[in-house]
């Protein structure tokens, strides 16, 4: 099995490092990542310069681009072969609800949409990280799974793993995204010169996180597994919204 | 009505300026918007340093970030009363099909998912844009539509206009996104030094296409309306996940 | 006589459209301009990305570059016909003493060195900037000098000009550049997040900042022009480095 | 002593981690280095956004900046002591004639311009780049030379270094920095989506490029050491200036 493995966070990240050194043991592992932190990438995709890759000694590939990026070019030519699945993690802090849709961890195994095995994004939920090795347990036996019951190939898995011992957690399951409130107001401040600056404030507090959600599986011990869809049709409000566009038209 | 108005493209884009000038004939506009062309941002949101929101002499507001963090930042604090809809662009080309995923256009309107009316990213359909007026008159509809018959509040429309005069565009249609083929593979050269560099290829070919898709409402010269959601579970494969998991732990 | 305008703040600061139209009376003024605010960008130059000049409504082109990057362009190939001059400014806050090393608006008129005429800084010294008038009317009347008596074409003058009425002005003063202490120690935060952020701190006290320096001229509300060398050979100490080289291998 | 080692080429690079343990053999080292390529930018210093400085597993600190921030952050705050000098590089490629303008290496040796010993900017003068244990040889003599015959605390020096095995080099020469002909033209191209893209060109072939020079050094197998100054004051044509503006208001 060959495995592209990437994350947001940069090449050099502890998480990404410590992953595939566990999926060296059972697989073929390129990685192709970040050359610095780029969390909170989302699917955002470098169009209006090039991209420079550089293999580095120990032969993982950084390239000073986005996850998406990263993924990207790996499979569209930058690998010799295409690699089978796109995993992508580590991720140091938690990939929930909401927050998904901002998460270049997450982004970076839809890119992978279209290889012959599901895609994993991986997160470690918890600060400070201390459990990256529960986290790649978790990968590994998803791994297995997939060798003895397959799943589509266009499915992609957000895995979160509780920031705990192996031992102390209490198994997997699949779950919904939950939702947040609105989030926090932006925190104004002045830099040293004076001048006003804005930080993006913290996100909302939990909504919508009761039992059968992410967040909740989170809380309750066990690794939570969403399955992720790019589609974003709202098929549900499609009737709704072509009843409104002819309604008026009449 | 109170519209806050972004996009990618940035702020002194002519298809934001055009379109602020036609919504200024019915409603109170508040434009907010990046400092430069931030094409392929996707929801990327900027948590890593502070944001500087500039006043222009105009009124329009410039900030050193993405499409996410301009509507993030205006709903969050920056301005003074909250906004009743974020609408985003006009985008100078289309933004269709799994397109919508790397959007900064259609980012912008996700981000606006909070507030009381919904929120409606535009773009024009074609290159060169000649257009931008049928793309503004289309928006212009549908609020005059809105305000005769509400949409849900959480509602994102995804409006794709023809690239064409007013008076040859046939209609509006609902739509589900359509979908391409793997992007082509990517460009290696090398630059002026004889270093190697790869940008990232062109989209893939249209795959899913057909009636009922966004890329073939414009084809027939349509404009296309899409419902957009931000809940990215993939709902149709939650049994399919479970049963994985916990067969596989039986 | 051909004029190529440049500054640091970007394209679209009010420095540079006031002295742009100024200079318009008497001059071709071409506008070539970073994209958005490079305050400190020094003598930087971008190689590992291509350039995309913009040609605005207006005409000026605006440059996802550094200053450096803007000038460098326009007179290596992206005007017609070569210009006779670089003028940078009017930068909004001043250029004194050491601070000209990080300057982006003195580093665009040192780029200029190659052409026909004397290349000119030009930076308004006071804040809030109420006086821009005042610093073009100050570069106007170094134009018609030079109409009249030629300075070598490799002269660089960094001109600075008190935020004062052009009449409470009492004249030029050809000036040395003063020194300034060490800098201020950085400023130790924490972000939102609770992670540590470092500032840059602000420039040190000044050191010598007698009769005959810049700093000088402007408390005493003289316009400021300092002629600036780009040969970094510190000549006098050759003699000493040499014996040292030479003695120790003796 | 202890010894601040920073460079351009980020904290990765092999010319500066072979640097660094070269040093060690003498000396107390701490490294902080920008966490990427930053080839080109000169003194640029970060004033719009704080830095985050982060500690690697073996000691060495990545700053999201400029090699002149990276020397900034360190001399004025970050590191516990204050260093008795700094040591930028060893760059890979070479640093001579009117490129040091544009020299992140040699700007963060400027930056240590306030210790209490000489700063030393290092390059290897070659592509591609193979014997940097050459350059890191050059460092220690002038190490061993400054121990037993003392320069001015502010000197900087801009060594570059033949790409030639140690015993095929034939010593030490102070030079001063040579000049060339104006750039070459940029290079016009456009990218995959047919829009124009500029590539700043080559630096111009070199003018002067005698006897004396750096170029000139390099060239004939010799380390080539040039004092350089921070004064860009060009005092030889104050008088000039001064008659200039005089004459002119007489």
């Amino acid at each position: 099995m060959r495995i592209l493995l990437s994350n947001d966070d940069g090449v050099h990240a502890p998480g990404l490092q410590l992953l595939a050194k566990a999926l060296r043991t059972c697989a073929d592992v390129h990685v192709v990542a970040p050359d610095r932190d780029r969390s909170g990438a989302s699917n955002s995709l470098t169009l209006s310069r090039p991209l420079r890759p550089e293999i580095l000694d120990n032969g993982d590939v950084r390239v000073d681009g986005t996850p998406t990026d990263c993924v990207h070019l790996a499979i569209t030519g930058l690998l010799a072969e295409e690699p089978d699945m796109v995993i992508s993690g580590i991720n140091a802090g938690a990939n929930l609800g909401d927050d998904v849709l901002y998460s270049g961890t997450v982004a970076a195994a839809m890119e992978g949409r279209f290889l012959g095995l599901p895609a994993i994004a991986v997160s470690l939920a918890g600060y400070p990280c201390q459990h990256f090795d529960s986290a790649a347990r978790a990968v590994l036996e998803l791994l297995e799974r997939l060798r003895n019951m397959p799943l589509p190939s266009d499915t992609i898995l957000n895995v979160n793993v509780p920031n705990l011992p192996w031992d102390e957690i209490r198994g997997f399951q699949a779950t919904r995204l939950g939702h947040r409130h609105k989030a926090e107001p932006v925190t104004r401040s002045t830099d040293p010169r004076g001048r006003p600056i804005y930080w993006v404030g913290p996100a909302g507090p939990e909504q919508d996180a009761g039992p059968g959600t992410d967040f909740h599986a989170i809380r309750s011990g066990y690794v939570s597994v969403t399955p992720i869809q790019v589609d974003l049709t709202r098929y549900d409000a499609m009737d709704v919204v072509s009843r409104w566009l002819t309604g008026e038209r009449a």
